[in-house]
């Protein structure tokens, strides 16, 4: 049986500002990235997202990203390879503080926001992420985009690494993503998307932005909750799954195949 | 046997700021309350910290406070019962992170600054800390003021409380702390202070500012280590146990004994 | 003829966090009270948002508050005489950069959430916000609490008082906001709200939760800027105004008269 | 005659956390730059440097930095255009609120860190500091790395540049730093260093690194008031200029030659 990982960043809600459509997406993933208070979220946000995680019986995961939160983690900024595994285990740490007092486990580590897109091209930084996480937990799964530095970093450091694929976003020969600023990067038809990634899942290849076809592997889907139209594409994604003979299913399950 | 434990403050520098003067008090003591990053210490200052008490043998606990950084924690807040459990949650598992990475024990938790006053009177504050540190772990012992609110809500809780005394405050006749406008309340003699808490230790016993002899539990000493003269302080102190038959031994054997 | 004053909280996004309905309320204020960055807003925020004011010639003002982002200021804090000066003066020379950037003037201060209902209670802390808008720029309105501590520290410290009344609550005998435990002190029917807003606009009077007739000051009706219902109501009033012969009127214009 | 400024960081400290010799340097500069609470101080901090600057009749700078306070500000941030200038603004602001508060006139403007590294090799970013201090006040003056992109920045807005230089650092051909990484590039020799800026203030001209001579224009000098050692250097740094014959004057004065 085919198998797939859904996963999307919850608790990003912050004080009193809300953010996402946490309760309506939860039910349709298998894996929830909560984010653990540097780029979003706050200890009440994390220990209500934790509960509805827990209530939903999908995996918890810490979404760790760089402290900025009025930048929401989507700034690069230059941190030194200890300042980034002091970082990145502060925010582990913190979420599976609230794991255990939920009697969950913590399952996946994903990076967040310019923290991932960096650690997906820089070893160096991979490297501080896989250490941090490994040093913490070894069994902890570290979810990372497909084919990036960090697949490789998560390896050399004894981690699984399980990769994530996008259905909404064009990739490069090289299998990285194509660059936002590219003509065609996003994929803006609702039907080729849901086609690109069934087909990426079913046959772990997908058609690059030049038309070539490449490998990737589709160990996790990773969607978006914020808003009406996510949402709808969400449904209709595990509707196309289900169409397409393949089962949604944890990381622990589709990473124990590998 | 008589044995007793001291507790210090560590870990409270925080980015390029020092505070304290952690290599020099550490191997004086059996237990380190490590800064958390909300009043002080941030990823990294911790990362080092339980790396400095791991080297020297001490016990490693949590020292969790209010989130204002600007304040040392130190400025009283009004947070509600749900805001202090998860704010400790919080703290407590950032911490225990490190702990882990490190591969040492978090044993205890003591309370910072205006947390740690105002919970020493306010049930529903300690309740809300006994039950936060509970949920993550049954067996981390919260260190707390001797004879407050503190000791109740940790029992209450299920969790064994660890009393600590003060060598340089004056007591009420209610076993609280003399509150600092009180003349009196400090005791500013450094043999009378070394008297009293080797009294304290060996006879359960201790003189309030008004003259009357009244019971404390002293299972724990804190001591500072901010300068030179808390340093002298602190040896003298240790010197004062040897000489008394007191020996210093961590909270996890003190506890054993009640 | 008869005027008053309308003010709204603006500018309380953070970040990537949006709050409030500032494009559709603006219009609709004669006095905007921007967040400072200290428990809402952010340095592109209120740039963002002296530039909407200055577009719809409304008056700007500053509305610090709290240190306390997560908790939005509206959790108590004990902060000392300097801290609130400070803060205060902090937050007002922020915003006023923005509004010389914008070449509008600054023309009031409001305190935000739990500085601004401590403060109406507590001379001291009244004082210290009082004497820190005024060593900044004496002309500032603060504008405060009809009948509270405010009035009074503003006066005494040389500045112009601006008292705002709030059309949803009712009042106590001693001219104070019955607390929202009490049943009755949310009005809770809009007509109602709406005749005793005319009423104290042009009578000088309300009656209070216990049924007595008082004096109330209103230069200025605080409105809500937060969702559908608000903006709703804010219309209402407006219209009621209107037919009521009461014009709607800035600060620097209201406060002349007196 | 020949004058030349000297500045200084002041206000770095933090909360609890004390960093620098703010009261031992003041009365040996005439310009300071006050940190503004993104990098380093905090509103309490920002008020008293404003009164020590104040009492010496030292000019007051704002020193703005990036929203990083654990890492100092020294951490690479990849901020927009319109955050720069938001964050710059902000800044300004808030420290000329002090100033009005202290009546004393706010003078410069220096960036801190890595936002001062980074905007003088990056012209955009050099273009949205000078253009958000250009707004606030086109009289303040920008003072920035001798002959980098800053000056030319800061003259496009209209605004005075002061260009600094540097004693204890070497420079390359094109007039910019060495590279802390280059042998060479730190100039540890005392006197060598004191003979390299009385050179340059007095001749205009220095010595690269490979042995060429340059222009260069030094119209302040930048000293550290981090420690004893940095202390006594600027002492002999002041007793160098009079013995050569040139005289400490402030920024306003300097600038009024250009």
């Amino acid at each position: 049986m085919i198998m797939v990982d859904l996963n999307c960043d919850l608790g990003e809600s912050f004080g009193p500002w809300k953010m996402g459509c946490d309760e309506e997406i939860i039910p349709l993933v298998s894996s929830a990235n909560i984010a653990c208070g540097f780029h979003g979220g706050d200890p009440l946000v994390m220990r209500r997202t934790v509960a509805l995680v827990k209530k939903h019986g999908a995996a918890a995961g810490a979404h760790p990203g760089f402290p900025d939160l009025a930048g929401f983690g989507r700034r690069q900024m230059a941190l030194s390879f200890e300042e980034v595994k002091a970082a990145v285990q502060y925010q582990v740490g913190a979420l599976d503080g609230f794991c255990r007092a939920a009697d969950i486990p913590l399952v996946h580590v994903k990076p967040h926001g310019a923290l991932y897109n960096m650690a997906a091209k820089d070893m160096e930084l991979a490297r501080a992420i896989a250490e941090a996480v490994k040093e913490i937990n070894p069994r902890l799964i570290l979810l990372v985009l497909a084919g990036s530095c960090m697949v490789k970093a998560a390896r050399d450091a004894g981690l699984t690494a399980a990769q994530e694929v996008f259905a909404d976003r064009s990739y490069e020969e090289d299998g990285s993503l194509s660059p936002r600023s590219k003509p065609g990067s996003l994929i803006t038809s609702e039907d080729e998307a849901l086609n690109r990634v069934v087909g990426m899942v079913k046959t772990g290849k997908v058609r690059t932005l030049t038309g070539r076809e490449i490998s990737v592997t589709a160990d996790s889907v990773c969607i978006h909750g914020d808003g009406e139209k996510a949402l709808l594409f969400a449904q209709k994604l595990t509707g196309a799954f289900a169409a397409g003979g393949i089962s949604v299913a944890p990381l622990s399950q589709i990473c124990r195949r590998l």
